[in-house]
């Protein structure tokens, strides 16, 4: 039986007409590093945007489905991109400016982008690319920089402001499938070729609602957000759409993230909420114990990206940020948990325990935990498997190519669909994710799971420990084992059998490492992630002089 | 160009299934009238709709899209009922039971409920009704009540919590189509026979997201709601639906509606938040103001259903409570405005401009207003218009019955889907709506509209009108003119020319009524309302004595 409801579609138009109307008054601000910054209304984005939909149609014959991308920062123009590309029925890639110059080419010719919206400021990374980007017809030139850099490299080269100028301000926005795409973004995986998610109109919007429910981030059109986790990095955790949705002011800081210019933000700008990874968040709490600054207007901190330091949490509460966790990756658009304590814990010694946790799932995402034998574990707080959830926004694929059919390897996706997400962890009954590992640094010990960062992080409270890594290393009898790596720190001189007593008192005895080796320092990723593959491959060559126990 | 997003359906299921697990231990407590009320967690709801679900399913043969009405209170079995029927593919139908009988009996009829599930206090309403309800071949009866009442007219009859009894806690769900019917709800339609609103899946599920944004209710697992608005009145206005999918508690009053058990429940079980209707809200200042209690714990109440009277949003105001009109209909889930006002306003004296309006639309509901020549009028404040609405929780058709056509009237639907409200109001440009009249009142005057709500409101201002009614008669010149129906106070002699001289004092010259008479009482419907439908017949039949200025 079918219900009498009208058949309406979700779609990043119907977010960008609300806003533009409802919410017409709310603003984006945009840092410029200059005296005033750059004000411009929700009503005059939504006009702006239309612009840039009539330009990009008519004068650089974009089509639906073809691929805009931009490489810039956050920003009302990067805002305008959001809305116009997808809203006309095309789809909108966000490049990470911060890949290396061979992953983005690689992006740019697998999405075969047709346009590049780039800002000024970012030539000096686009330009030298130019030459290897061969669907690319055209780059469209936004805010100061160096425009003779394209010279000789670039096909046709527009000005933004002169491309918009004039346009009607307003668009006849097809009515689109809310399935169709509307905007993708590339995983930088550490192994094998970046992975496409094309995100939905339908995924957008129910992200977007999700994200201001209550219990998520909750914004009102009394609260600034500052957004400073990139537009480029899944959405910007979906606030340049949220906020359209309750007329939330958006505090861009464009390409001013060093520490001194996001707190002068903060002390003129008086953002209610912020959005960052604990690095940034990092360097500010530095710069304000150096010079302090009135930041009463800043309360809540929405943290992902990396589990927050619980000595950062505690700074950040003492200076009046409550800090909230909140854990997604590109294939969860990118809300997956937040944590909010329930209310029975707050003002209790529980809350921080809560606030801790990757956070709760909301009501869009559901979730179960893998064992190593692939059954499904209780939700019992100590059960420790693969995380693997599902939910319309939610990544059931990677793009294919333009020609090709989606990929769904099986080490990303179960065979009913479900994303495996590679993070290994617990999840308590009513709700609440710790992660305790990554499945691929997991020791799978006969028919158990070793968690290596648990061991880790009991070797590295040893005082005579600087460092120390766990991988796994292939066993005879129990298939897998650990392997303690540890770099000593100047003089000391602790050996292997006090190291593991010590282990013993925080462990299980079976998950005591038998093999032992002490390096210099642990090989380390481009953003300073220990770099495991490396220490296993040293291992596997016998690069590694490893005592047994 | 396709998303790689999971297709995952929104359907009550899923609601349920986070209710039952993640806030688990929220819940419904139901007033009993006796020392404890009735306490049931969500995870105890999510058991027992399972158990009811195999019952109806095993002992009662319901299929995927048979209905099972329900006639009952506010209370935790009626929830149960709520998630039971539409998660097993069934569909939920809330029967009115402040409907006449007659009403009931071609409602059910029209629906062909197959079941009624009732509470035994509503078996003196029920009984009498049977021998007219062909399709309902099962009773079942929950919670006190005369059961003697059924011998001879009842088809089968169950008792409730027997049925229950020892049936597994879990059912394996049906993956449903997201368009499917969930639930049903009859208008009370003044004027020809009650149209069946059919909510599917998808409806409820956004609309439940809605309710729960920030800047709607915005309810937390920290708050109680005291749901007063009746689960058979367009589903509790989704409460029982969105709270499930934060963890809000509610509170339940059953059949204990009077004004003492609410503040009594008020003050025990200190709700923050309650919903219902204006009338039930004044009998609570009556009884507030003879017999004070702590209520402080209440301090956001939703009223909808018709507007809140400036004089009791100050009362509430005064005790604590702070009230938020809502507006909605059953076509529209009901969610169709909210009147939060908008920051900028908050604290200044435009704040009770604002919060006195019906309110803004929130993302999912978009309006317009269709003028008198059908023409779409702008957001100005004061060009008032038919409100049309469209969105994925608003009506675009009824119910046709079980072998019917989905019925869509002209005069309640747009050629291109919209629902014409029936009401007509003024939107201003930041999208606060003010309604002003029903479009069947307003007096359609040479191509203009007169609102009949602000002629009656300026009348009755003047110290000698007890009550004034004005309706829209023919004119030969005009199309329709106001006629002036007047209830002057015991000993009052003020005479129509001086009536017409004081509105001017108010209203345009030209919306001046020409047509005067005095009535002994204005008449009214069942519930209280002017019914404009008998001053309109008398006229037209020569019954009233009209004085022509």
């Amino acid at each position: 039986m079918l219900s009498t409801m009208q058949d309406v579609p979700l779609t990043v138009t119907r977010i960008l007409m609300h806003g533009m109307t409802i919410h017409g008054n709310s603003q984006v601000t945009t840092w410029t590093g200059e005296a005033e910054p750059q004000r411009r209304s929700y009503r005059e984005i939504g006009e702006r945007s239309a612009q840039l939909a009539h330009a990009l149609k008519d004068e650089l014959g974009v089509r639906p489905d073809d691929r805009v991308a931009t490489l810039m920062w956050n920003n009302a123009e990067h805002v305008e991109a959001y809305f116009a590309i997808p809203c006309m029925g095309s789809v909108l890639h966000t490049l990470n400016l911060r890949l290396p110059a061979e992953q983005l080419a690689w992006i740019v010719g697998h999405a075969a982008d047709k346009v590049v919206i780039v800002n000024g400021s970012l030539l000096p990374l686009l330009a030298p690319l130019l030459p290897h980007l061969p669907t690319v017809e055209h780059v469209v030139v936004s805010g100061p920089g160096d425009r003779s850099l394209l010279e000789g490299v670039a096909p046709r080269v527009h000005e933004y402001e002169e491309l918009l100028a004039g346009r009607a301000t307003r668009y006849d926005w097809p009515e689109l499938d809310e399935r169709a795409a509307a905007a993708m973004c590339y995983t930088s995986g550490t192994t094998g070729d970046p992975k496409g998610v094309v995100y939905s109109h339908r995924s957008i919007y129910l992200h977007s609602m999700q994200v201001n429910m209550s219990q998520s981030m909750g914004l009102t059109d009394a609260d600034t957000s500052l957004v400073v986790v990139p537009q480029f990095h899944v959405n910007a955790w979906g606030l340049p759409h949220a906020t359209l949705m309750t007329g939330v002011n958006m505090l861009m800081p464009d390409r001013f993230l060093q520490p001194g210019p996001l707190a002068e933000m903060i002390e003129t700008e008086r953002p209610t909420h912020a959005a960052a990874v604990p690095t940034i968040w990092q360097g500010l709490a530095a710069e304000l114990a150096a010079k302090p600054r009135d930041v009463s207007s800043l309360t809540q901190v929405t943290i992902g990206g990396s589990a927050c330091p619980p000595s950062l949490m505690a700074e950040f509460d003492r200076l009046g940020m409550r800090v909230c966790h909140a854990w997604g990756m590109t294939e969860t658009s990118p809300l997956g948990t937040i944590a909010r304590p329930p209310a029975h814990a707050v003002g209790t010694e529980e809350e921080m325990a809560y606030r801790l946790t990757q956070g709760r799932f909301p009501s869009g995402v559901e979730a179960r935990l893998a064992g190593p034998g692939g059954e499904y574990l209780p939700w019992d707080g100590t059960s420790a498997g693969e995380l693997e959830v599902r939910g319309p926004w939610i990544a059931g694929a990677y793009y294919g190519g333009a020609d090709g059919e989606p990929l769904r390897p099986e080490d990303k996706f179960s065979a009913d669909g479900w994303l495996k997400t590679g993070d290994v962890g617990v999840i308590t009954p009513d709700g609440f994710l710790t992660l305790t590992d990554r499945a691929k640094d997991v020791i799978k010990s006969g028919g158990e799971w070793i968690s290596s960062v648990e061991l880790e992080n009991a070797l590295m409270s040893h005082p005579d420990v600087a460092e120390a890594a766990v991988v796994a290393v292939p066993d005879d009898k129990w298939g897998e084992r650990p392997l303690a790596t540890v770099v000593l720190k100047e003089g000391a001189t602790t050996g292997f059998t006090e190291l593991r007593e010590f282990l013993a008192g925080s462990v299980a005895k079976w998950q005591l490492p038998e093999r032992w080796t002490v390096i210099e320092s642990v090989p380390k990723t481009s953003v300073g992630k220990f770099d495991k593959k490396v220490l296993r491959r040293q291992y596997a060559e016998g690069g590694l002089d490893v005592t047994t126990l």
